[in-house]
């Protein structure tokens, strides 16, 4: 055999190696939300679950209500091992939850934040997530089920999402103040890309809708790079310019990479090189160059643009897991091996990833700047069957497309490396 | 000499060492605040100060210009020293900036939480925090000047609070939602409580008037002890009962101990020694006892009643400024020697106070669990020249008290160790 084909086999063995890495703890994960976070008196999921699992708080918020509808039906519809009833059945009973208790007013659109566990609202924020969320849910069981009246919930949340951002915010019930900057935070152009991604699957007269919106969204989303193309702030004016002050310095790396993530789809769908060229330089290669601790390792959370100290009481400047989670990502589409991601994200430099919990499953989602545990919950307000699963899932695809590219590997003669099974040689 | 007396020179240097420590800090602090932080142009202070003092943004949130005011206002008032033209015009300065710019929407009472530089609004808080914080300036500023119409300000902002809080909390603008549980932050009666205190101070119509109200408050907060006495919850339902979930669980020691300073006072000025012993049991001891870390020192920032972990998401949980600046008071009636609390506020095992910055002054707010800065900024949205002055002034009085107490020091021979000056004997 020559030396490019032994290069090959090395590299499909260390794919295969990822790959099984990566389904197992994939596994893990659902798992432990399987067994931990389902209501089966009320439907939906618990999400405050401690390091074991334990249920700490019975709030449901509704972010990650929808956030593990939309996870369960992926992973039912594009993973054959995850094509369960148990796991279909959990998405519906979250769906129907959402369905009865979400929104604040019906027939009103606005959705609560938080709900008790029987589904009264607690909170309701001023912006769009929560819709946003149900749209993604109700969207995906509308693919899993087949059940128009899914689609039907979806379609209409979504058009009075685009009316709130684009033609008149007043219902999210925002109070209009003097001093108050028009600002535009790059989460919202962000979702709405990822909606419109969600919603233009496989059905190209929903992607007719949305595409020009798909074009607004990208071209709101690439204002946020500024300072001559070397920074990507987190919020900027309307017209898009910089910001006085903290707001305006504000940055996010792992936000960064996930708009990065968006943009990088959009521009593949729109067959845009030029886009896709410009989005790996500024929204992959920018913000893990600036984002990376060059100390510890790690993305931090978060940044000010001329290095000042961020400002918000009590948040620690470290490195975040969701934004390390959303690290995986960037191996389809950056050129060199993807291996340097997966590796950078998965393993530190003690030789095993900080972030997993060999123990009890999942895992953390806030680590100190060292790379310390520095909260041991498994869900919180913000973190639920989302994040972690998506990224691993993601990570499957992909490694699974890489390793269908690659030659087939050649029939092993006894005693060559080859014949060693990946499951095995992965340990 | 006998033994005794001997001892009580030992007790008595002690004192004017740390008294003389005290009054340099408190020196160094107040510069700090004088010379970066006064607007010229607009009056008012900036707040948001980095390490150095350097200027990082120029919003002005409510809550910190009303603490200015109140903390120049105070010492022109209380020491000598600080009689100073400049200390009053800067209060008076910022009291101007207050009565033109505090009130949203004027005539009504409700106060913006953060303005721009020149005194736009761009948050207002659904809470009585801003409102607090500017009826305790224009209190103090009345004292120092003598002009009624400060006082009128913080009598009708007063009036104004106690109805929201007592009648009718809708002008807060809160949403009544269904599943919200009809609960008390213990935040409320002790803000309140310190308002009686601050309004009645030598004023014995308005002590009059605000009694009845001080023993509300102090009833309400007294609620807050649960689990048996054996816990500060920040969270009661309004009967006084535990609430569910980590709304209920959640603690913040640094919070029980100001509480217990309210408390304590107001148990003094009622001639009460039943509620004062069981306030320095359950509101100075308890916390000190339960929310000090045993591993590196410092009360942490908050706490679960359970042990679990807190959610708070980015929220380290480590040892927090103003709990350890609170820590400082109890020095005045806990029974035991006053040393060890100022000792173990200032002095970490390293000995040295993490908290001071010997370089530039001031403290910094934000320490990691271990001690190590955690945010270099010495002002930012909730900190800002109030805790760390406001503790010093409160311990070099304490010390004062304590060293007038003693008996005169004897008249040294030569030689004599209390011949040493105690401003050297301090370094």
């Amino acid at each position: 055999l020559g030396k490019p084909l032994r290069d090959m086999d090395k590299e499909r063995e260390a794919l295969q190696a990822w790959k099984e890495r990566v389904e197992q703890e994939l596994d893990r994960v659902v798992a432990f939300w399987m067994e931990h976070s389902h209501d089966q008196e009320h439907g939906g999921f618990f999400t405050c679950l401690g390091r074991d699992g334990q249920v700490y708080d019975d709030l449901k918020y509704v972010w990650l209500q929808g956030r593990q509808v939309w996870m369960y039906c992926r992973l039912y519809r594009k993973f054959e091992r995850f094509r369960s009833p148990e796991l279909l059945d959990s998405a519906k009973a979250g769906g129907e939850f959402l369905l009865r208790f979400a929104r604040v007013a019906p027939p009103g659109k606005k959705c609560a934040f938080v709900l008790t566990r029987d589904g009264q609202p607690i909170k309701v924020q001023r912006t769009i997530f929560s819709e946003c969320f149900y749209t993604m849910a109700m969207n995906e069981l509308w693919r899993v089920t087949g059940e128009a009246r899914y689609q039907n919930e979806a379609v209409e949340m979504m058009d009075q999402i685009v009316y709130w951002v684009r033609e008149d915010p007043s219902g999210l019930g925002r109070p209009c103040l003097p001093g108050a900057p028009a600002s535009e935070s790059m989460a919202v152009p962000m979702m709405l890309l990822n909606l419109v991604d969600q919603l233009g699957e496989a059905d190209e007269e929903l992607a007719g809708t949305y595409a020009e919106l798909g074009d607004w969204c990208a071209q709101r989303i690439l204002q946020h790079v500024q300072r001559d193309g070397q920074a990507v702030l987190e919020n900027v004016s309307e017209d898009g310019g910089e910001l006085s002050g903290c707001l305006g310095r504000h940055q996010n790396p792992g936000h960064a990479l996930e708009a990065g993530w968006f943009l990088l789809r959009h521009a593949i769908r729109k067959g845009d090189p030029e886009l896709r060229a410009r989005v790996i330089d500024k929204f992959l290669l920018l913000p893990f160059r600036s984002g990376w601790d060059p100390d510890h390792g790690g993305l931090f959370y978060f940044q000010d643009a001329d290095g000042l100290c961020p400002t918000q009481v009590g948040m620690c400047p470290g490195p975040h897991g969701t934004g390390l989670f959303k690290a995986f990502f960037p191996g389809r589409w950056v050129p060199s091996s993807p291996g340097w991601v997966i590796e950078a994200a998965w393993v530190s430099e003690r030789g095993t990833c900080p972030f997993r919990d060999p123990e009890h499953g999942e895992w953390f989602g806030y680590l100190t700047r060292e790379g310390k545990v520095a909260l041991t919950i498994k869900g919180g307000p913000f973190k639920g069957c989302f994040h972690v699963p998506r990224c691993l899932a993601m990570c499957e695809e992909m490694l699974g497309a890489l390793l269908g590219r690659l030659a087939p590997a050649p029939s092993p003669g006894p005693g060559s490396p080859a014949a060693v099974p990946a499951r095995q040689a992965a340990k």
